[in-house]
């Protein structure tokens, strides 16, 4: 496994890799979520690069920008481990050198959910998404359905500005009591831990209300937010009944995709998660 | 010469050529500025790929977009004529599709000359390049250095969003009487029309006062002020003596690389010119 910092370096480096060529982005700090993506790159690609970058566009001025979880030396083990090609590891000055002024926005579909609590969080994501695909030019680049809107924002970016490339999304992993897989989960002690399956039970509970046949958005996420209410350690930020694509609020659920998600402060420990509805699903 | 109008067609089309690929995106209407162009990405590249497109987005509320002048037939002949491989003339329902919402957006140099003038002119500009960067994906890409500050901001967002391609920029082609050529100058009557050498006049002026050895920023401007408010039909937007990258104004013109440019209207139509001070120019 080769290792870059520079972009030239990364440009040699990828010359010399078999085509098609996955991408998987990461900010380092792997679980299972990230190796999952790994996997799935390994199967549908000839190659894989993985890149670790803490974007620091991404996080707010009050967001964990500093305090994110860092271990290289075992990000390096594990995707050694996977059979990863590349792994590109550049500095913030690579990234953003003096002088950079050029950022990539998506409008409408950044400004609900994550957007609409997290401002200019996603300008941060779409502009690094944007060079580390023009650096890299992969054929195939995944990402995770565990930040649901980062994949509709990135996908609405690649249709909007033609980037050649194909956008494969992986499944949420999950631990054995149903708690998302996040770098974040670290930070939660062990009550906290226990009470962070709130929103894995709060989805499976507006699911199984929709299976009994609900369909009203309003319902579905009152059935979500009494869940999360009643755990004493979470509080809740939003929940969401919304469109695929749009993001936008549904007052009937749609035929298939309804996107369920929600952001809940375990302690001062902020987690996602999300599931979709419908029959494919 | 192949002539491709939707996006899968010009990936297809693209597949067969053979590399370098240069690309000279125009927004057609062609005369010998932007064939020199094509000569140029000629020598340059094994293959040349030509755009046509006049792009919604650039165009203010009040400026000429529905004006524009259109000449496709005479525009394939002439690109016919210079050996260009293919020509691509996609629709604006296919560049701008209902829904459509991401934008690149370059901040400062932005901000100043054409984009003080003509707001929002520069977010469709890099919108709709860096969407034939990535449909295309030349090697390298052709611009003329008429739009100077257009250069300018191309060549910062392609450093800064890392687009895997170079940019080449080719001489300002002129008139026997020195007015730089552009699609707008058919708008000029008899007597416009020998008004409107007064932007190279004035730019001369400069020329001649800072090879005297001038070095002032506000002579040089006052210089092109004085040439242009001379010419009874001319009516000037502004002047600029500024850094040849950062485009801000400056005291003291720098060593190599000064550039003078300004945007002048003669009747209804607006000009622009330029010129680069230093011994290397």
């Amino acid at each position: 496994m080769n290792t870059v910092e520079t972009i030239p370096e990364l440009r040699q480096a990828i010359k010399q890799l078999e085509r098609p060529l996955g991408l998987v982005p990461t900010m380092g700090y792997l679980h299972e979520g990230h190796l999952s993506l790994v996997r799935l790159a390994r199967e549908q690609s000839a190659s894989v690069v993985t890149s670790i970058f803490v974007n620091p566009t991404q996080f707010g001025p009050n967001e964990d920008l500093d305090a994110y979880p860092r271990d290289i030396p075992k990000d390096l083990a594990l995707l050694e481990a996977e059979g990863v090609d590349l792994v590109w590891m550049p500095s913030p000055e690579i990234m953003y050198p003096e002088g950079f002024q050029s950022w990539v926005d998506v409008a409408e579909v950044t400004q609900v959910l994550e957007g609409a609590q997290r401002p200019g969080h996603f300008r941060g994501v779409t502009t690094i998404v944007a060079k580390l695909f023009n650096a890299v030019q992969p054929d195939k680049a995944f990402f995770g359905q565990k930040d649901a809107q980062q994949v509709a924002v990135i996908e609405q970016m690649v249709r909007d500005l033609d980037f050649p490339l194909e956008i494969v999304v992986g499944p949420i992993q999950r631990e054995p009591d149903g708690l998302a897989l996040s770098s974040r989960n670290v930070y939660l002690d062990i009550e906290q831990r226990k009470a962070a399956t709130v929103l894995n039970r709060a989805l499976k509970a507006a699911k199984a209300s929709y299976e009994a046949g609900e369909r009203s958005g309003d319902v579905i996420r009152q059935t979500m937010t009494k869940t999360i209410q009643a755990e004493p350690l979470a509080k809740m930020q939003y929940v969401s009944c919304a469109h695929p694509r749009s993001l936008q609020e549904l007052k009937e659920i749609v035929e298939d995709g309804t996107l369920l998600s929600m952001a809940v402060f375990v302690g001062k420990t902020r987690l996602i998660d999300n599931l979709v509805l419908g029959p494919n699903h």
